[in-house]
């Protein structure tokens, strides 16, 4: 109800604000005998973490996780996983000034006003650090999700107007990880990463959209009319820090086509599948996969906080200037691949499992 | 969790299939003592009837609906209202054919697959005709939001490559209704209708855009982490049958910008209060509603059902084609307008209801 | 959220007041595949319903239920189930004069303080009569857990002081409705119908216990720590009108026990299986069905309309007299027993589908 | 969905086991603004604590807890409060003769039938240190309804036959925590203590009964026709290890009771407040408090763990005799005092919330 919680049956709560003791996440609804490598969540963790390269916030965080609850002899024990990030580099006062002036862009205003007070920390809970906790739970659902044969694979496939060409069945993505800024294409990624350098030169952000990819979903997952895979997907990023816009198969491209363009002929594939010749429908129809590929798009804007001087009001409406100081990621896709990819683990692990109440 | 309801306190389901008894839709939550105009809710159920102008399906519906329980003396009990809808004009033998066959893009194939079995009269569950139920509530929803300023209103910006480049606020949106499209601007209204009747004639379909503006929300609406107020609408847009995409604010065009452009700087207006210069952020900051205009866009793809010889198998794995007859809509977005609004007041009010709760 | 809801996954809403136009459910969540008896539903309702013998209300209703949508071709369609049953013997103007006045120990003054206002007529949504939806859709869960080889049997096993000394295990549960006051003892039974009748002679009601038995529940139903089985059980029953008291297994005469009288040792029995000696635990332990038989206690207060005067409050505030008009049962017992056993059953079915998931 | 979560607005999701890491709780949904007094929680944690008396288990924890996240200069902010505490004294070794055997009437076989594996060091997840958890968010709940006047007190009514013959009305309640039975008259408590001793002494466990009141609550709070407020206090309740009865107002005895002598008349108090003359409803009229004392009584089984040897079987359904080790309470009530209270406090918080949203 007031929001912190994900998911219906493989369900989580997340809790911690940036600059607190800690941040963390609950589990609940894991089922039992899931062996669970905790190596794996380290990686991801890693993946998400501040200051893993030039182009990201210089905030050092280890990150490292203990596990509370949950799980005994490696496995899940089907009682809740609790795991938790002791928060280490909180230079708190970088926020000083900023106690009683609203940011541009933040949350600053409007978590002051909805709750009557608010913990100006570092942005407190409106902080991306709190994805910190989803990427424990993601990571999780996708060591369920693996042995089901489904593998999740974002990229960055967009840094401001520089826009990768090609569609993901041209390129390679288990090469994504090889460059800082997380684009499979070599050339592209080079590009990118020159345009960020830049832009934080400038003392600018910059916006950019990752594009995600499901290989391996079987059919029947999703669950009309109001919980679609394509809603449930579509919710579960734009709750992400940031995320500006989602669309699916041919999304907004699509808008423009005609049926006779747009629709998905069946025939039986060479294995004796019903397949699809297109996969404009994104892998999802009338709301269940089908068993395509299932791909989208998710738009995230500049980050707010820049190094420039911009007009502000503070509490008492009188007007101010504000100025970015502490540390912040001038580009924020390369390091919300692996926070794209783990809300896409906890939706397709949610549906999973309530699929398996489907029929008799 | 079998995913037909929606919304946590101002909560509905939806029940019924297109050529079933009858739709309708249980809410639960709804406040008592609210005044409730039956005929604002039929005049909303009218905008989205089949048969309503030349570019929509001929079904004929009257769509006339019958209160069950929850309204007494004019008034919400803080009991359940049910609603509900008698079918009337159900063609079930224009459907026989495809008994055995899925067509292209539909949700045949996927609904026969999750449940083992379908009703394949209309598409069942998955026909469009479950907005009717959504629209009922959704006209409750909004009288709720009426008595507290807060106003919605969508209206056609694309059929397919026509775009009206007018920003809402150049538009005059009272005037949405005075034509059958829906589209504010009368030149582009025309070539709009223009081009769907073209499409029609060639046994095609589609895709369009429906855009939605909220004026009057108040500061505070919107749950972080995940359940922000941009997030569940973009849910709700994304439950609406053949919506591919949803962007708010700056939306897909604001990640091809910089912070130093995209930030909404603060000032104090005219009247006192907080406000943003410009509004890339579309009315939510945090998650959370800043009290400025809120305005996102919904894709629609083409209807699946065109009148053209589609190849499609059938539950065996034959080969076969299909091609629609039935009573169907070249473009979805004129009647999907009213469906938009209704699915953002429910949004809406149930956020309304969530924030009385977030301070003591 | 507003209480008019109940499960988790075989979840149903009901809807409607006892002097409306209908009352009726939807059941979300019911697997696809069910074949669906509408007979047995109807049998159950014709258990619960008023007017079937010389010791319950007089009030007439055929209670024929019209299913609306959910089913095609004899089976669940996985579509929500809504199912409905118009209100017929309406006589409101026996309540008339109870518009002002507050009735003791009815719900008439609480809900006139919660919700501003209320249907007066017949008690109006806090009127037993809703129970009937719960009846038609427990006796779809009940089909489903007689697929699973689970069976329900209630039984009345006191009236006011008279009580059953028999245990469950001594009875012909067969023998239930053989009488119209629903124990399968028969020489008690004429003495509870004959303290009945004496009751309701004298203007008066009585209370009484409604004792239930569920056997062939597997291992494993249940989810701890709050949703134990029992925890479960206990409100489902609570939720019934009338209801004062739970306890299952030892229940309030456990209390007075040892551990080493009241605990049930683990043994192989003749089957095979793990089974205990005894069965204090009620065939719950830790929360989680132990598949012994689970049973368990009912406590009814005296049905609150009597036919004498009785000394009250209007509005506002002035002293009135009640007289109970209308028609009302002397005794609840006989007709509960139904409704108990639909409530056992969709608290079963619902923990039967969540057990599903608990284990990879 | 899995059964760890409690409260619809103000929710809690507890975790840990016994001798896990540590146990914790996570409220989601607690309103921002409330003053959070940390010594209130550790005095109630205090009282639920082992090793407090002569007559409770010897197991020794300090049960100090850890604030993670919530609350910021003393203060709730809206975003989830995380509070958790270590385990200590970790006899794990205690347990390892029982990895095999199921103890008689424990959760031992259903835990290991329902998940497939279990954490068997201490009863792992369904040991009674769970409950902790929940006295630590009972706390803030308390301190929140403490503000509105609404007080909660429970005491110990029964151990074995031992019973407390006066009402809560002829007691002191402030005077329960005066003994370590927590039974606020003195001599009864001190024959309980006695009785206590001695079935200690005899390596035996008994059972009891806690009575619980509540005062100050204000008309309204309960939500009909599910969750009416004594179903969800009695489903708080049963969810409480060792629970096996619930009852309120009139209860059980009521059953025998004539309407006559049940009801309970409306008349105007002197402080002109519609009352009640008598209060058999327990303060709650159709689910609804109706502003009168709330009272229930509670009813604990002896604690299974005994110092006798019994007979049982193991995993591969070997006999087995099993023989209490560890430290364990020969009488719960005591200690459960506080848990009544702290479940108490969740549901009456929880539906005070919930009753804000019931009228315009």
């Amino acid at each position: 109800m007031a929001g912190n919680s994900f998911g219906e049956i493989f369900r989580i709560t997340t809790f911690g604000e940036s600059h607190g003791k800690a941040i963390g996440v609950v589990i609940d609804g894991c089922p039992a005998g899931l062996q669970i490598d905790l190596e794996l969540i380290q990686r991801d963790l890693d993946r998400r973490k501040p200051g893993q390269s030039a182009i990201t916030t210089q905030r050092k965080e280890s990150d490292t996780f203990e596990v509370l609850s949950g799980i005994f002899e490696g496995k899940s024990t089907g009682s809740p996983i609790a795991m938790m990030i002791r928060n280490e580099d909180q230079k708190s006062e970088d926020y000083k000034h900023l106690m009683e002036a609203f940011r541009p862009s933040h949350a600053d205003f409007t978590y002051e006003m909805k709750y009557g007070l608010r913990d100006h920390r570092g942005g407190g809970r409106s902080s991306a650090r709190e994805t910190a906790a989803r990427v424990i739970a993601g990571a999780i659902a996708r060591q369920l999700l693996k042995k089901e044969g489904i593998e999740i694979a974002a990229y960055v496939s967009s840094v401001g107007t520089l826009h990768l060409e090609k569609d993901y069945q041209q390129l390679d993505l288990s090469k994504t990880d090889e460059n800082i800024v997380r684009c499979p294409d070599e050339a592209t990624a080079s590009k990118m990463i020159e345009l960020i350098r830049e832009t934080r030169g400038n003392g600018d952000t910059i916006g950019g959209i990752v594009t995600c990819v499901i290989k391996g979903c079987p059919v029947g997952l999703g669950e009309p009319v109001f919980d679609k895979l394509h809603a449930d997907l579509g919710k579960a990023m734009l709750s992400i820090n940031a995320v500006h816009g989602f669309e699916y198969g041919s999304g907004f491209d699509g808008t423009q086509k005609y049926g006779s363009e747009n629709n998905d002929e069946f025939f039986m594939s060479a294995d004796n599948k019903i397949s699809t010749k297109t996969n404009h429908s994104g892998g999802i129809q009338g709301g269940i996969s089908n068993g395509m590929d299932i791909y989208f798009n998710v738009a995230f804007k500049p980050v707010a906080t820049i190094m420039q001087s911009q007009n502000s009001v503070d509490k008492e409406g009188h007007e101010v200037e504000v100025k970015g100081r502490g540390r912040h990621d001038p580009c924020v896709v390369p390091r919300a691949v692996p926070i794209v990819e783990a809300m896409a683990a906890l939706v397709l692990v949610d549906h999973w499992l309530r699929n398996k109440l489907s029929k008799i």
